[in-house]
């Protein structure tokens, strides 16, 4: 087999009794840095800064469930209720997490990005680049990803995100293009479009150094955990096959308690 | 609409500005525990205790990834070559994890498992219902799940594992019988089958009342950065619809590097 | 490369210039053999008999689609409906083919075997067989697979495929059994519990000598183009991400008409 | 439930014993149409007029399968071979048919209709619009999808393709047009690039009506019976999770054999 066959990998090396994501052993990994910090260090190549941690579980945490009818959580539920194993059920929910589910994270990246690189290059200010943002997707007759939310008017998720982004020092440029861009809608039409968990989660990805195109990653394993709950829920209390109208639904589970 | 038509989810309850997971606001969760504890909390309807949350990290980064030959990262890394986006390339990869790739975590945990109520059952002692295993596995010739690697003889995963589960206080009848199986399959057959990642996973997870059912959603979920990272690296670094061999790869990544 | 690392394949033979399934070349079936011939060739590994091309065909479209309702319909469109390619919704819609959905094929083909098994080494007659067919069924608290229909208690589609299949020739002792399963139940229960187009497909896939372990390819290849009905109708004529509730689906189509 | 919930579906009737495809009774199209052509009316809305029967036929049959190497049957063996059920491993393998496979039909049904639309506005005869999009796509450094072939110098699927085309009389300005970029790129460029079966399809596909958004729901169905064929056989004949690499495999089927 002549040399010029192979081809390179830099994510993970493996020989007998040694496994190195990025060159880190797995098993001085396991003990010293959590999931999310692995998941960041598989994808981006290096790992975290300490600041990171703590935000990074909380993007992780902040999606990872909305309730039985997101279509993603429909697609698991129905793939399990025909007889599916949980790995099938898991799919389907995860082909579901596209474009117009979960999308609007990487929609709100590119336009934060765009924002940020107008104030760089032109001097043009934060304010102006916002209002500038606002007033194109109007003219296009597009809503800016990331900004309001079809059920919360206030997104609790990204009030806390944001909160802890300060804390830990995960705040920058764009961050702030984010606030003004929701300050220039309200402006622009009266109503609050407050910056939605979506576009919270981009703009702090977008701190991290996180490009739009990995956006999904994040959506999708965030969420991962509630379509296991729905798939497992749906497997062990649900007929087979059942038409599952999720407007049907009544939560039954426990009453509201808090992590002290 | 009749009210019989409602059907129950104790998941998540949505209110306007309200999202309660198993009855915690998302937002109280968010800072307060890390993704590997909510994870936990959704498909067991329960926090865990304070020592599982090192111990929950750590079985999600034991098998974040090995290398471009299994399944899961070949069926990953085809749909990417052929121009799909992220979410195909995932379900694609989530669907290679089953009976035999990952599948030993469940097979190893109902061994466990049943070991363990013939000791509760029957006054057999540890040893007695381990050495039973092994001379019925080797009647039924199969293997038993989660012990001997074909790659590793010594699986740095599983050593790391149990040393945190004894540290953290996750250690009693399920890792204690899975300690005995490695013992009777050594004095069985004089050849060194020490327990693998599938199999110290599998045990850990008994520990903290996991049922088998839901194993593999504790190795997809550990598993998928690593899925991204090929994903990624294929797009980024390939020719579409190449023929992938991944026998002719080779790791041109960070050299062998340990954190403190 | 040493020799014994080569492995087989039957299917397809690759030369350029030349493509052959299962030694045909490609360019000498078009024209010659119907696509449903060619299905017939490719997973069986022979043409089928002259008198099997009608049936062949009338199986595919027996089961082409039944509306918006069935898991794999919603499935592809909830797909459809986040922003997905085709290929995408389409992947979807065949994971829901499973055990409950389609799954009735295979169930039906392994039940009337084994009365046919039951005949030919017992002695047994073939009313006496179908008998106990339906009394373990009853005793085991289940429902012969390929009886009776939730929703057509006298389905057209079942009457036509066996009328064809007597026509054609593709009659004998798996469809007697059928019949004979048919009256036993009314027998047994007194309600008419007539064969559905599930166990009709089963029945007669049986006496063109296809395994239960097939059975699922023949739904789902009839499936598709009802699928891909689906997903283009929602793509074209829907608000992405709606909820998709079947049950307030009307059907706005062309009225009743016929094929002379 | 107020009726502006309701929403409109022209594909599907169901009434108790009647299932109406675009308003056909199944029971009535079974028997009297084909497979490919209850296809044709389940996508486009209407049955095909009786020349299209054959040629539905031929393009359903030209793409079959294409034996072990293609990315679809490399994620269809994938997945059977970790264990998991038909319809997993079928939905992976469609999961394949992508952009860079198989999409070359719906990239030349867009070249020929843009060449035709330029002739049928501009008054420029069809060979100047074939020169027209040579040189744009040279200009572009992309290659006119649907022409060329890595491995195969003439396709002789394609060449039996046009062969039935002309025979049936579904030959027209499309099918014109492909012939004379095929003859524009061997002026321009010296070297032979002839029409590949992917081409021939879409230019017979725009003959008949079809769009190009639709293309890769016949490629998908064609190769169907090629996925469920190398699914059956690496789970009837090779040992689960074993290594697929596709350069090794040997074809021992039959020999070249002829249809009359």
């Amino acid at each position: 087999m002549s040399e010029d066959k192979t081809w390179e990998t830099k994510v993970t090396d493996i020989e007998p009794n040694k496994i190195r994501l990025r060159g880190y052993p797995i098993d001085n990994l396991m003990g010293r840095v959590s999931y999310p910090e692995a998941f960041f260090l598989a994808i981006v190549g290096e790992l975290p800064r300490p600041g990171y941690r703590k935000i990074l579980d909380a993007i992780l945490v902040s999606s990872i469930d909305h309730g039985v009818t997101p279509p993603s959580a429909n697609a698991a539920m129905t793939i399990a209720s025909t007889g599916n194993p949980l790995n099938a059920a898991i799919a389907a929910g995860v082909l579901a997490i596209s474009k117009f589910h979960g999308g609007a994270i990487e929609g709100c990246m590119e336009t934060l990005a765009y924002g940020v690189v107008r104030v760089e290059s032109s001097g043009m200010s934060v304010e102006e680049a916002a209002r500038k943002i606002v007033i194109e997707s109007k003219e296009l007759k597009q809503r800016v990803p990331g900004f309001g939310h079809r059920y919360h008017s206030n997104d609790p998720r990204s009030l806390r995100l944001f909160e802890l982004a300060k804390e830990e020092g995960v705040w920058g440029k764009f961050t702030e293009m984010a606030v003004a861009v929701e300050k220039a809608l309200f402006e622009n039409s009266g109503k609050k479009l407050p910056i939605n968990v979506d576009g919270a989660i981009g703009a702090v990805l977008l701190e991290m150094g996180i490009p739009p195109s990995l956006a999904n990653a994040f959506f999708i394993t965030s969420r991962l955990p509630g379509l296991v709950a729905h798939i497992v829920e749906e497997k062990s209390t649900q007929k087979p096959m059942r038409r599952i109208v999720t407007a049907d639904a009544i939560y039954t589970g426990p009453p509201e308690r808090l992590v002290e």
